[in-house]
């Protein structure tokens, strides 16, 4: 197959050689902190997000360098390509718009000659109108009591981008419905969400864009059994989030509503649309998902027209870059110093682990260099008491600080040692990516601290809807410019599919032994065939 | 400072030799697993747990060669040290004796000539008792009302574990309690704990050994004036877990009763003490939490008898190292398929990276290799949609699959597509160590895999108490066996104070300030004082 080469391009080469200079004992971040001017000449604030790089390990030089990088890759103009509609997921010949999901200016938005922007304005406004007459008790199940229990049925995209959200703004959940997330198949999922919930004030959201996931269906078809079993109808309880012309689709399906998704809606990128708006919507109303969307959208509007030396994300996708191929650090922590942010790392994990763990161009050529990081995280100060021993004594690797500067609650200000619990907090978000930097000598080795250890900080006034949707719109717009700058497609997934492949013929394995005890694995690997005989004999 | 060689054992020079031979066509896994007898040759059954890594990148020879390693570093012989009560602990020049806290043996266990056994098994009773007292009504809060929350107030090693084996067990929880974790001092988690108990049936439990960790005295503070101002008497509402002697442990103190933990008890390993045996006796019962106890027993009996070609953990260990230092995966995957499990990964990444994330050998040397990998890991098959596209075709880690035969729900059974949904999380179960390790040939190279991504498979009967008990010595175990290949020292977490001493400057200069509103930050760097000037403005 043919290579790739981006090792070859002159500013590559450029970036590798300075990024050896960089090793160099006086380009140690404790000396490159001695700059007064640090913070001033690396952070930026717009959009109502202060994003810090000064511990980040560049210089000038390595800034005019990635610049240098940026434009050489038509950054800017790849991205306004994608705001504008253009089929940049060129693997499957399809827009990716999550951008217009959250475009309130009221300009068309073109693909194929259709302007979507109006598609896109009916579903919020279905959705404005369904949880509206849900929290006002219009719509009811099916014995006329009103909902109080939602439980979403998606996977992955479908799931995790909700899920991030609703935990973020759970403060705010004053509609009295409690949310449920039923992603996983396992029916301990099914088990532990039945016991917690009452069948009767329960609405179910299925939302899948093809309406064939295979975790999502089964869940439907245990629920929709578990219903009837209650006694309920179906139909009255159920809700489907899909694309036009699916199964879920399909009039005489028995759900209340469906609502659409369109193929410009990537699931990782998906929350802004139906996927997020409808669970967020009825767990919080749905002015509060329009203020999160149009947080969003301010970001938006900044990463289009920033200049690349102002812009935001995009300056932070070349940092990771050259975390991640100059410096050679495999992996990016991610850490909030906000409770309400704990399902922020499980959520960039699969944005930016699936977007960009790739090893093709978008061409159709491998990859010389590694793409993606690992992504992981816990919030801070728990991180700190987990993995930070080898943060900074081990494996070191970058990691983003996140803070927001007011809480979501005011009252409980009881002080030690001087100073309030948040204060507290902020004392450590403000410590850790100083004592990764600079680290510390000491005679005794096992305290000896090689600091150098890079991280931004990225804060936000607090945790509103809007800056979460501003913290998202950063990430969502970091992640496509990583993948832009590497010139590979952050929107396709065939990476998912063999696993798929494998486990269809597992299961069909299994349904044959369902129909028939006396059927063997007899076309299956000697190993497949262990695991089959033990699952059906019950034990190891 | 002195340089640890580990890189110059003859055996080390062998392991690096034979990886280079690994890189070869013919080693691929897709080679390797032709051979039928591969199950047989590299997996293990014992104690409970079915242990497979023929889907590693080993052959016979690796493998030899790494028994060869064990034997060189004298790994059972300190396991037994350990267990026995030996110093392993050098800089803190302390006793490692978590397996004595689930020793029903009777025999002595030895720690500076006094035999410890009896005043683990006292803890034992104590928590038996009162946890007996607390479910029969014997023991109330202050208006004489029986209590049906607890809230554990701790962090890192006095959170995590309790953490996952209750979420482990859940299904099992019907004494009436629910359970919360206060870890973090961010005001978000005390306020999302208050708005869901009832504070006159709330006992609170504080943890921490010296009883000093800022995070905990903040939340415990926090705590006592929110039971104050609700006209509670904190002390029939607290109790303490604490070393003997410390300030939580003081008779004055205003605490129900305070439960024993011992300086040989590591916080990260502490589960099986008295850290994991309150909560969980309260929330479970104390004979599950004992059942619990004997299955981590029956693994360590295991550890310390089995033959090193035998030894489940030690293997494991082995092929950590492996992984990481030879063929040089910097990470490694965790991923339950069982949804009870959702909190192993954040407590095995913390018992795991603030063990090995070391850079000293216990003797003070620097050493010459990268010591522990990043851990990470969600359940499958949520994992499948988030990270497992980078996975199959971006940045290759080794991963842990783990599975229980037996679900904690016998009910709900329909079935999709032939197969129950247990079954269906088998399926992919099944497919997804195969996927990793086969690959797929694609002249398309987008659909092209790789193949050649090892992991191992690890099952266990069931999730009751004893299954989660064992799969806990399993990796506690493996993690000490990796710490003792290398020669560093899993106990001690000197890498954590650097962070904390900065964390107290900035507590000091915001308590400052509290006092005393004109106060300037000029005696810290500008980017400290940028900070707090944004906290104490309260906005960006």
């Amino acid at each position: 197959m043919k290579k790739n080469k981006i090792t070859s391009l002159p500013i590559w080469k450029k970036l590798e050689n300075h990024a050896r200079l960089m090793e160099a004992n006086d380009k140690h971040l404790k000396v490159l902190l001695q700059d007064p001017q640090r913070l001033e000449k690396f952070s930026l604030q717009d959009a109502g997000i202060f994003y810090d790089f000064s511990r980040q390990r560049v210089d000038e030089e390595a800034m005019e360098l990635l610049f240098e990088l940026a434009e050489a890759r038509n950054l800017t103009v790849r991205f306004e390509a994608m705001m504008r509609g253009d089929k940049v997921n060129t693997t499957e010949n399809r827009a990716a718009l999550h951008t217009a999901a959250r475009d309130f200016s009221g300009n068309p938005v073109v693909v194929d000659g259709t302007d979507v922007a109006p598609m896109i304005k009916k579903v919020r406004e279905d959705i404005e109108l369904f949880s509206r007459q849900v929290h006002q008790g219009e719509i009811r199940g099916s014995t006329g009591k009103p909902f109080e229990h939602i439980v979403v049925i998606g996977i992955g995209g479908s799931y995790l981008g909700a899920q991030f959200i609703s935990e973020a703004l759970k403060a705010y959940a004053d509609r009295g419905i409690s949310l449920h997330y039923l992603a996983n198949v396992d029916i301990h999922n099914f088990g532990e969400i039945v016991s917690s919930i009452e069948p009767e004030t329960t609405l179910w959201i299925v939302i899948s864009k093809s309406y064939t996931t295979a975790e999502t269906m089964a869940n439907a078809a245990q629920a929709k059994a578990y219903m009837e079993k209650q006694g309920l109808d179906p139909s009255k309880h159920f809700v489907a989030v899909t694309a036009k012309g699916s199964p879920g689709d399909d009039p005489s399906a028995p759900v209340i509503r469906a609502f659409h998704m369109f193929d410009f809606f990537g699931g990782r990128y998906s929350v802004s649309s139906a996927v997020g708006g409808l669970p967020l919507s009825l767990y919080l109303g749905y002015e509060r998902f329009e203020a999160f969307l149009k947080g969003a959208e301010e970001i938006d509007i900044h990463t289009r027209t920033a200049p690349i030396q102002e812009n935001i994300p995009l300056i932070a996708a070349l940092i990771a870059v050259w975390n991640n191929n100059f410096l050679g650090y495999p992996a990016q922590g991610i850490v909030p110093y906000a409770e309400p942010l704990h399902k922020l790392a499980p959520h960039i994990q699969q944005l930016n682990m699936e977007s960009n763990g790739k090893y093709v161009s978008a061409g159709g050529e491998i990859m010389d260099i590694a793409t993606g990081p690992i992504i992981f995280g816990e919030p801070g100060t728990n991180a700190q008491h987990s993995f930070f021993q080898l943060a900074h004594q081990g494996r070191p690797f970058p990691g983003d600080f996140i803070g927001a500067v007011n809480p979501q609650y005011t009252e409980y200000r009881s002080k030690s040692r001087g100073v309030t619990n948040y204060q507290e907090l902020w004392a450590n978000l403000i410590a850790q990516p100083m004592a990764l930097a600079m680290g510390k000598e000491d005679p005794n080795s096992a305290k000896f601290f090689p600091g150098n250890r890079p991280s931004s900080t990225i804060l936000a006034n607090s945790l509103k809807p809007k800056d979460v949707g501003r913290l998202l719109a950063f990430y969502e717009a970091r992640t496509v410019y990583e993948a832009f700058i590497w010139d590979i497609n952050p929107f396709d997934q065939f990476g998912v599919e063999l696993g798929k492949t494998l486990a269809a013929e597992a299961r069909k394995e299994m349904a044959a032994k369902n129909e028939n005890a006396d059927y063997s694995f007899e076309s299956v690997d000697p190993i497949t065939r262990h695991y089959l005989e033990v699952m059906f004999k019950g034990e190891i």
